[in-house]
């Protein structure tokens, strides 16, 4: 008799809920969500029929506790908690696959995980996530590889004015990526640009004129990868980002309290408390995410482009916004190459280096596409 | 020996002190300029050569025991005081022109003033003002007159990124502008419409394309002329309006406190504290307004427009805003009508019934040129 493999989801948020039904429905592995939330679990164990923990992530060391029962551990928390759990899970000695956007250098640990040999693949979303393992792939494809660019947004189906966005995850990590200076690489140096610098009006089928700016989402590529001109760039439909650029300007991005009234009060605060009612999705809403990366060096010593485009739409039957499906599935089919052994690399890696191995990116996208996550590809 | 006549000018702010500066520079009349701060007081007697007296307007009596001494007082306070002093100078007998922009209704007082056989002109500014004048002229002119639209606006004479605005007078008067509902007048009856409503795009030689939306700026004309169809709008560089929608929605504009981290904050408050530092002229900027008039009817049976237009700059000379002398003259103007009793209809008036008075209008026009203040005028 075979010992089925044992899956843990750490949090049963949004995306962590998709991972959870994603793994289930594999058939592969046994799953249990663990979250701090009655009301989560209760709602995942009856609608997936998965196993549930109770338990308070925010302690690294109930963390440590809790996955030592797993064969795999996939991370959906927030960022905040996204380091310390990092650490705890690679202590424990289980291999992880990780989604949170952390502030941290997850890479600081790469030699405690080859230390203690297990493999980390952090930054597993959708970008940096998939658009990763593409890039990793242009760069064992292209010789060289020059630039590579990479667009990326989540975006209400239907815009709506004035904001033509809504947010499918917190508000305040939004506005984050409107405030913090973007890194992008030239001529293989790593400059800082502002914010929503650097708009262009960018055409995708089906969806119409996006605008895309400059954001700090190079993450890992920046050090991992030797290309020289690469950037990250957010997609809004046109305007939204003119509107931000205003609010920004008057000074309602800024968390330095001021004095009103005879009251100290953080413009921030006063805009989120205003602002995220407005970016909240309907129930039942249909969302889009649109990602589009660009490759471009030569191959054979002809000038060569790569382009992989994917865009995704909410899932009707499920109800899964296309925010958690192709921020999740990425992140379940990488612990499907980790839990088989096909990935066993040991350290901390992010998805650039799973797609420098032969035939990773084909696996990778032939899954989504099971999934009904259709990409792109063409090379120019 | 003629006795010459006294005028004064209540209020010495920027308006007050062009009045003063243009009654002492016509030298028809000995000017005294009253006002609370003793830093203008000094300033207008240097500048100009007027009598200045020191005295707190904000409290009625005082304002009756001041203007016992002069034959014509001119009025240039603040909104909140514009009432209370109208019906002092009244009660104290005094012939009265006024460019302040009351809340209340300056026509309540007409009984009083007709009691006291004084004239009151009230809202003797540019619009309502002169634009008045010549709604006067064209209900006279016109048989009938149909419709009578007016559009104004004070602006900086260079546009720039965001705002393309700057206020002239007190940046709060002008969000109330943005707010407050606006009565306009259709088929001959008073109808409501949001402030910022059916924006249009118009055309100014010279200046260039500006965008007019709905204020609250009929006053008494919805009242005085029975034409049925007026209009105010007030003009802004395009884009403008649209901001202002924006923040409006987002509940910028809203006085109601809401709570924001445990203190209670006036969104308004806190809006009005970032805004109004990038709304303020720079020293010696250049500002331009712009008034356009037209009044539609028959003239001898044949369908005819009236069109009235002006479009004056800062005066690079005296160094007065644009805003400041085409507020200004119209009332020094006016002033002239009623001291030399060419204007003496007891009452309290809308400079629309001194437009009526054949040969006023042609006055106003050729007083205003004479002061560097073109109007063009033409018949369709």
């Amino acid at each position: 008799m075979t010992v089925r493999k044992r899956a843990v989801v750490l949090g049963g948020g949004m995306v962590g809920s998709a991972i959870a039904w994603d793994l289930q429905r594999g058939g592969e592995l046994d799953v249990t969500v663990v979250d701090a939330r009655e009301a989560v679990l209760t709602r995942v164990a009856a609608d997936y029929g998965v196993a549930t923990r109770r338990a308070d992530l925010s302690d690294a060391s109930t963390v440590g506790a809790v996955v030592r029962d797993f064969d795999v551990v996939l991370g959906a928390l927030s960022s905040a908690l996204g380091f310390a759990t990092l650490r705890a899970v690679i202590e424990a000695g289980r291999p992880y696959v990780d989604i949170s956007f952390m502030a941290e250098d997850p890479l600081e640990l790469d030699g405690l995980a080859k230390e203690r040999g297990v493999v980390a693949l952090v930054d597993c979303g959708v970008a940096p996530g998939l658009s990763s393992v593409m890039a990793g792939f242009a760069v064992t494809h292209l010789d060289p590889c020059e630039r590579l660019e990479i667009y990326v947004g989540g975006l209400p189906a239907v815009r709506s004015w004035p904001w033509s966005y809504k947010a499918p995850f917190a508000p305040s990590d939004v506005i984050e990526e409107y405030v913090r200076p973007t890194r992008l690489v030239e001529h293989g140096a790593v400059v800082v640009r502002e914010a929503l610098s650097e708009p262009e009006l960018l055409d995708f089928a089906g969806v119409g004129t996006l605008e895309a700016f400059n954001t700090d989402g190079l993450r890992t590529l920046a050090r991992t990868l030797s290309v020289p001109f690469m950037r990250e760039k957010t997609l809004r439909y046109p305007g939204h980002i003119e509107l931000m650029r205003v609010l920004r300007h008057l000074g309602l991005f800024s968390a330095e309290p001021i004095d009103v009234d005879g009251v100290r009060v953080s413009p921030l605060a006063l805009t989120s408390k205003l602002l995220f009612p407005q970016w909240g999705y309907a129930e039942g809403e249909e969302d889009l995410t649109v990602l589009r990366v660009v490759a471009e060096g030569r191959r054979d010593g002809r000038a060569t482009r790569l382009v992989w485009e994917l865009c995704d739409r909410r899932d009707p039957v499920t109800g899964f916004r296309s925010m958690s499906r192709t921020t999740a599935f990425p992140a379940t089919i990488l612990a499907g190459l980790v839990a088989s052994g096909r990935y066993a690399e040991p350290g901390v890696h992010a998805p650039e280096d799973v797609g420098r191995v032969p035939g990773h990116l084909d696996h990778v996208l032939a899954e989504l596409a099971a999934r009904g996550v259709a990409v792109s590809y063409r090379v120019e």
